[in-house]
């Protein structure tokens, strides 16, 4: 087991990781003297896996809770699911001291999480995210929020949990490719900030994917120590957090104009990551063969690299990247690397080098 | 003209109150340097009346500023519509740096405040309130929200303004009613906080109920004050802040089991008030003298002081209030004076003489 710290004030907060966590809730909710009625909040697919078992810790504990289940996948992510979970929270009578947990991979995470900060305007919760995407990325940092019909995420709060619980035993019923897809957020680590952290990855992979408990261990928390070490520094995204989003602005704007589900998150900025190395090679003097030992990396870890694009979604991925939260002014910011482990961000990519990029 | 200070650090601003400052919102704009694009938010009833000056006052200063209107009255303070302004923010393709303009009474205020706070995760937002209300009250404080189906204000956000323009002007659009419940809050504060603004209130009322500019410059800066002055001392309500809830439990409870609507928030927290003063004297050494003088107040500014109760609508009631925000563990806490200008927070009322007071 590992313990990592995020330090933000009074709002600090800690990050378990490792096996036989989520026996332990009721355990830790008691330490945190966190109010008698709680709710789970969980989706169809992994509530029947690990809700019960979080429940009973819960319930050991003298704690009162419910299970609100929403829908599974990226669709799920919207203001009407919102308004339910209101809804049954109002209709279970949690109070100010009341809390939420939120059970599952980054939608159940970024979902509850807005509902957390925002009924009542604002009560304790708890993450206990269920996919290695949420472990590494979602979990951390204290955003939260739900798409609409014109974005991805343009709604939401920034607001910190109390605790988060990575048990890496929920990988166990993880699927391969959502497995893999959440690789695509630690190799991003290894690029912006950790280059012993790439060459872990470079030489492991072949035993990370056999998911490889102790090896995971160490990986997940590191990925959330560099999370939170970012996060901590710039906790509403003026600055430094930005470079988290090495590869997002076009992996965003895939996700967005494919229609929310055909890529999963991490595919899309595996390709967003590809391309941004690409245009770091031609701005911020990342070499060649660096891009090529990042491409390699994607390709290792089983995720996509390229998508060919017609001239037409070209055109619409550059529109759809002008809705993007991090533009300001009209001009889209990008982060780009100048060598593996270091980032710079707020960089300008004349519009012929990005369309380059993008035909590529 | 005067200016009021609220202190919350880096979140501090300033309220300015007095006439003609609906036609300044674009040098103000200008000065505190926020984004190109702005959107102002009303409702179909006050922005026929004043938008057109808001919206050209932004254009003189180089602002592309567009309108969004709800539907009027506390029925339109839900999630249907915070939806459809988040539509025509993407629409508008709002950013970070842009800005919400708030322009009318409570409602209008809470709901886009609540906008601004959750768009992009929160992007910066003024509040220009058309209503006595709103002036002394819900623009002042960073309490932004809407209603459940459940109850009042269950969903928000803590989220400070960063400018709020009292415009005396509007009151001359305001309804007889709507002014005169206004004064409840204005009241208020003198019970709660400050004697000598009681005694104020009790010798010029005739005055005041002419509308009397300059007397209400005086008496809308000092409530707004004392607002500020509570509130920088607990943004987020864990302690002191309570107080300014004097008459509200019972009054929002009465709110909500009447249909909203029925009573106006000012006539209904009237109620509350006089029920609390009644309460206070049986539990917290106000003096009957002093019951009489905050009932008759109220009687002078045409407000209700009493409600006659079924049996049944008592039962309701009591249920009501074990849902307000401020229930903790399951137990409903009062404000209760001591003295008028004095008040304590947090104060059990037995059943019984709960029950007493709502019969009588």
């Amino acid at each position: 087991m590992k313990r990592v710290a995020v330090a933000l004030g009074s709002r600090s907060y800690s990050i378990q990781v490792g096996s036989g966590l989520l026996a332990e809730l009721g355990r830790h909710y008691s330490s945190l003297k966190l109010g008698a009625r709680c709710a789970v909040i969980s989706d169809v697919r992994v509530a029947p896996l690990y809700a019960a078992k979080d429940l009973k810790s819960l319930k050991d504990a003298g704690v009162d809770a419910s299970l609100i289940t929403i829908p599974a996948g990226e669709s799920a992510k919207r203001l009407r699911n919102v308004e339910r979970c209101y809804d049954q929270l109002a209709a279970h009578r949690l109070e100010r001291k009341s809390c939420i947990v939120a059970l599952g991979g980054g939608v159940v995470g970024d979902l509850a999480g807005f509902v957390a900060a925002t009924y009542l305007r604002g009560i304790p919760f708890i993450q206990i995210p269920t996919t290695l995407l949420a472990q590494v990325d979602s979990s951390v940092g204290g955003k939260t929020g739900v798409n609409l019909a014109a974005g991805k995420n343009l709604v939401g709060a920034f607001y910190q949990p109390r605790l988060v619980l990575c048990d890496l035993d929920t990988f166990k019923t993880l699927p391969e490719r959502e497995f893999r897809a959440g690789l695509a957020e630690v190799i991003k680590y290894g690029i912006i900030y950790d280059a012993p952290l790439f060459r872990l990855l470079e030489k492991e992979m072949p035993k990370i994917l056999r998911r490889d408990t102790q090896l995971l261990t160490r990986i997940v928390a590191r990925s959330c120590e560099i999370k939170a070490e970012v996060v901590s520094q710039d906790e509403t995204e003026t600055g430094l957090r930005a470079i988290l989003n090495f590869g997002h602005t076009i992996g965003h704007a895939i996700e967005a104009i494919s229609g929310y589900g055909k890529f999963l998150h991490g595919e899309a900025i595996s390709i967003g990551q590809v391309k941004a190395a690409q245009l770091s090679a031609r701005l911020t003097g990342l070499s060649g063969a660096e891009v090529a030992r990042i491409t390699d990396l994607f390709r290792k870890a089983g995720l996509p690299t390229t998508l060919p694009m017609t001239r037409a979604f070209q055109a619409r991925l550059r529109d759809a990247m002008k809705l993007d939260k991090k533009v300001s002014a009209g001009e889209v910011k990008f982060v780009l690397a100048t060598r593996i482990g270091e980032v710079r961000w707020g960089q300008k990519v004349p519009a012929e080098l990005l369309d380059g990029a993008l035909g590529s």
